[in-house]
């Protein structure tokens, strides 16, 4: 079971590094809904390989060929179905790999849980390349919460020790928000940004990868959105979110740091403004009991380094049952976090429109329902 | 929607904090497998109030009536199902907070989503007191789990600013294990624990409150459990996580701090250790691709400080939409970590024991399925 | 998996026919609904047994505990658990059945499913008294609807072979649902009631039993409720019918009376009527493509007699394997046709409800979704 | 959500009748299954149109292309995908029947359930088209299930008033089975077959349709397979049968006629046969309590007639709101019933081996799981 299942959004990613063609369908998306195919290419195109010294040099033509759901660039309640075709099929000759799993990726797990019938090309089903599919959902929904009034924006919290300085948690302006999602390198302080660039580069001429932290900011969404306990905000988008790979860590408002606080400094005491009730601070990062209480919804996601690296590495031969040497060959990114940021929110949307089409069911009393 | 519902194990935990009764039903549960009723109420005292200082001087007798699934103490394949009832219901004048809502508490937030319907007596279904259903169900999975040499233990791993010595990446001896869980202050060094208690006892005094941090192995789950993307332990151990109240961050392995890694110090080398394939060490915490690979499962879960605190809080008025200043009376815990040690068990034995249940569909080439 | 898990409406029925108690838990119920108990009870009693010569003498005191999920009898959005105690528990011997697999029961294919684990006491969770708390589920469900002007009402079509006038499908007066729902044996020609009561004392008095139809009309759901395919109406009350006891037919509209008709015959003409787009005839049951158009939804549920008759039958000893007859003892229903015409009704509230409280997530186009 | 949502295997349909592409996805298969293509394609030129003067003149090139989930033409875990080019896209003129619902159609309920947004071309997501997928998703699982001695074979049971013989609820010799799957007009009795073709011919003539009942059996599940209530095998086969286009009634066994029968006749004794409990007949259609019984499954299916006939019929304008004639062109099915018979096997297999993986879950009793 590979899919995000929401209540209302089911999306089911299909796909291996090598087979014909890897794509997605996501079910549940409103009718009469506008997709803007030239927006949904830029998103994409924030993740895509290939566009600086930074990321692995393999070119990707992530150009998504929409199958069915919409009749006019307009959803129309069906399916919508998108296929992203692999031009590089089964090329290589990865019959090392299958004998010799690579470190700290999923080689070997899916070795024991599929009995050795599993893709090992590339990575097969767990290769990051499943995250394009991801973000033409994810993007596709991110649309239309945009048309509602709902931002969802992330940029690079860390690289390696480098840091960016993180959102206001009280909300960015609209145009900090614009131009981080239109950066090349998403960061909020240009010179983050180059010290962060130098240490990937250093990384990467080591034969070496290294880290990060993204962090993401949903802004607009209404208070009452959510659910209590398993179906609550924070469960459904840390389940959405340690679904990229590559993920190992997500921590909510003041996250792992809330660990180290009082109460008194943490709870966020209520006021009014202009007849809304807001928090005069926002540790709780917009989410209280599951449910978003209409401030912005902040999280931070870590990601481990890159696996794969040049530098040759210990593993084991699974037929002769020996520890033998492994190297890694081709070009690969030496740090995925810039190209992680639109994942990220891809992600997020998905999360958020799910629980935004919920909104309606939890009471009647207002609606017509005749 | 409130309920854990893994592939098999669906639970469905109901009841307010002063309903006439909380408690959890059960459903996928094997059919054979003995429940030991003594060491499920072991296991719930755990989590009880009431036993020190350091807790909530409210006293609630938990201890869980079956109602069915069970034919002489072993599960007959029916739903499992179990309340606890609360004994001190709807006796407190509750109208003050159905107008105040409590800062950092659900109480604005499900006023909100519910129209005003919700529960206010005791936070309602977001009490703290619905963990005790989670840690009946919890329970029973983890008996079901040990029988196979599968061992889930946690420990508080900080309080406030301080800290006990981690687990053992690479495993822990059983009676290590054995003797944290049997702790009534679980830590791994009396040192450690005295200064925490130090530390919740000043906070206690000042009318203030504190956070923590709770890490948890699970030991003996064999390699290939789990699935990829959001069907993977991470992404289903996550959701079930941040289902417990109070919790604002999840780390799996080096979790945040893998952000701040190399490859080559993160990726765990492989090597064979009497004919199994195991890691030099285990930077990943036992997860690789959202599927095991044999080694611990490590992570760590943040709890925000408990946000009922006794000094007074400013918050608004819902019907004369206003600040005004909210005094929480009653007693609460200084810090819920120490008794949500069992509870973070619990949900990590949900989720193993489903994953382990998937174990046997993912491949049909071994099995006799005529 | 004993529950009916709709999109919205989660249904876990927990209980055995000789357990402490069986119960159900409702969750995702809209807020803020009132939920009349006397009502409830109402529609509880028109299942309930030992009502009459008709049925079985045993005498059950099937008043639910609502136990969570109300404030003041108004719904809070938590779910919704209720109990209704088992008084006369595992007292008999049934050493007999687990050995002896009845005919046309569970008891054997349960036997297999759950390795002999099984609770074979009154049938277990196979028995029929479990459909009491799907009834209580169901009959809450009825009573949102009803307040939306949602009625559904079932009848008895036919027992043996003596037909009632089934229901006029394009629709029937207010009154004669009323009376019907009303009546202690449910027909709407009391000449046929005569001669059915007629053939089930017959039945009894022959040491057999017999089977039946019921018919059941959903009056007042409007156009648009309902998905394509597999999340269908007709697919989704399908699977709630099924799943009660002894039911072998499910037909909507014309059903297998269809399949004898030439289109020109079965096709309702659309016409306008007041406004409203309505068809001239109704022998598609008001759904057309999983969807309902606005007239009355109409099925037929076919039962199989009970299978528990006073005369020796042939079963096998699962022990010494071979053939040895059974003589089942106690005192059970010649027929449970009356008994399950709430039981219908209950199964189809859940499912209209669920496609109710779906509809406004269809287009967001008329919502305000700020 | 027009997916098939098994336990283990998940369906996500997608396509209309003129959007580029209709296709499928298939999660859960489990990995190491050979997938035949050839023996795929002739299943489905089994469905596909155009073969005989039955069905409609139409040619589709029902060629699925696989685009992932298979290594070397073996399943590897990961989803399956597979698309059928639409080649004849919206190049019509459907503005008239945007305007005009067509009587039995899903025009009308699609056009208030989606706001005006579904995709009207060819009848768009409801199109009988879309039985293609559904066919590659359960020809795949019926490989898997062959492959362990689990057939499922359906014939034509009737069409308007002419019956072929009905399937030996005991079992059919493999013989019969196979040449029934290999005829072009798949009846057991090629009498009635005559008689059929001629009811379709005299219907087609007359610019009408005729409706029908497919039967099928699936043979060789093991007893023990399926669960209670909502999950068991009848409710799950329901659900996916009444999600094929005109589909209007379901009956498992006896069906119906188990209303008409008395316990003593409709009971099946069991008895030994070469150390296996089996019964004397089989008026239950292999399934008890939701569960299987190891003789074979029985059901029968009803078809309406095809809705698109060439009479001129009354519809309404829904602009001018008012009653308009409607004739529909181009050329239709007269009877959808023989292309409909693998369909059927197809939702069958779905279910059948969904039940399958499932069975190994029940009890760890006998399992080593470590």
């Amino acid at each position: 079971m590979a899919s995000y299942l929401g209540k209302h959004i089911h999306v089911s990613i299909f796909g291996q590094s090598h087979s014909p063609a890897i794509g997605v369908t996501v079910d549940g998306l409103p009718a009469g809904e506008q997709v803007d195919l030239e927006q949904l290419q830029t998103f994409l195109n924030r993740r895509a390989p290939g566009r600086s010294l930074l990321s692995t040099s393999r070119k990707e033509d992530d150009r998504p060929e929409i199958l069915s759901g919409l009749v006019d660039g307009v959803t129309c309640g069906a399916p919508l179905a998108a296929l992203i075709r692999n031009t590089n099929t089964r090329s290589g000759d990865y019959d090392n790999l299958r004998d010799h799993p690579r470190p700290a990726h999923a080689d070997y797990t899916a070795h024991v849980k599929y009995g050795g019938h599993q893709d090992v090309a590339g990575g097969g089903h767990f290769s990051g390349r499943l995250t394009a599919p991801l973000c033409v959902a994810g993007g596709i929904c991110g649309q239309i919460l945009e048309r509602r009034g709902i931002t969802i924006a992330a940029h690079i919290a860390a690289i390696g020790g480098v840091e960016d300085r993180p959102f206001n948690p009280m909300g960015e302006l609209r145009t900090v928000l614009d131009s981080v999602k239109a950066a090349p390198f998403p960061v909020l302080e240009e010179q983050a940004g180059e010290k962060m660039r130098a240490a990937i580069l250093a990384a990467k001429e080591a034969g070496d990868s290294v880290g990060g932290v993204v962090e993401c900011m949903i802004s607009g969404l209404p208070a009452g959105v959510g659910s209590p306990m398993a179906q609550g905000l924070e469960s459904q988008l840390a389940a959405a979110l340690f679904a990229i790979p590559a993920v190992k860590g997500v921590e909510f408002g003041e996250g792992f740091q809330a660990a180290r606080m009082l109460g008194s400094e943490h709870n966020d005491p209520f006021r009014m403004e202009n007849g809304r009730v807001v928090t005069e601070s926002n540790h709780a990062g917009g989410i209280l009991g599951g449910i978003s209480n209409g401030m912005p919804i902040l999280f931070r996601v870590a990601f481990k380094p890159t696996p794969s690296i040049a530098k040759v590495q210990q593993s084991v031969s699974l037929s002769r049952q020996q520890e033998e040497p492994l190297q890694i060959v081709g070009r690969h990114d030496p740090c995925i976090v810039p190209r992680a940021v639109p994942v990220v929110e891809a992600a997020a949307a998905l999360v958020a429109l799910d629980a935004l089409l919920d909104r309606n069911t939890d009471s009647l009393s207002g609606g017509d329902y005749r």
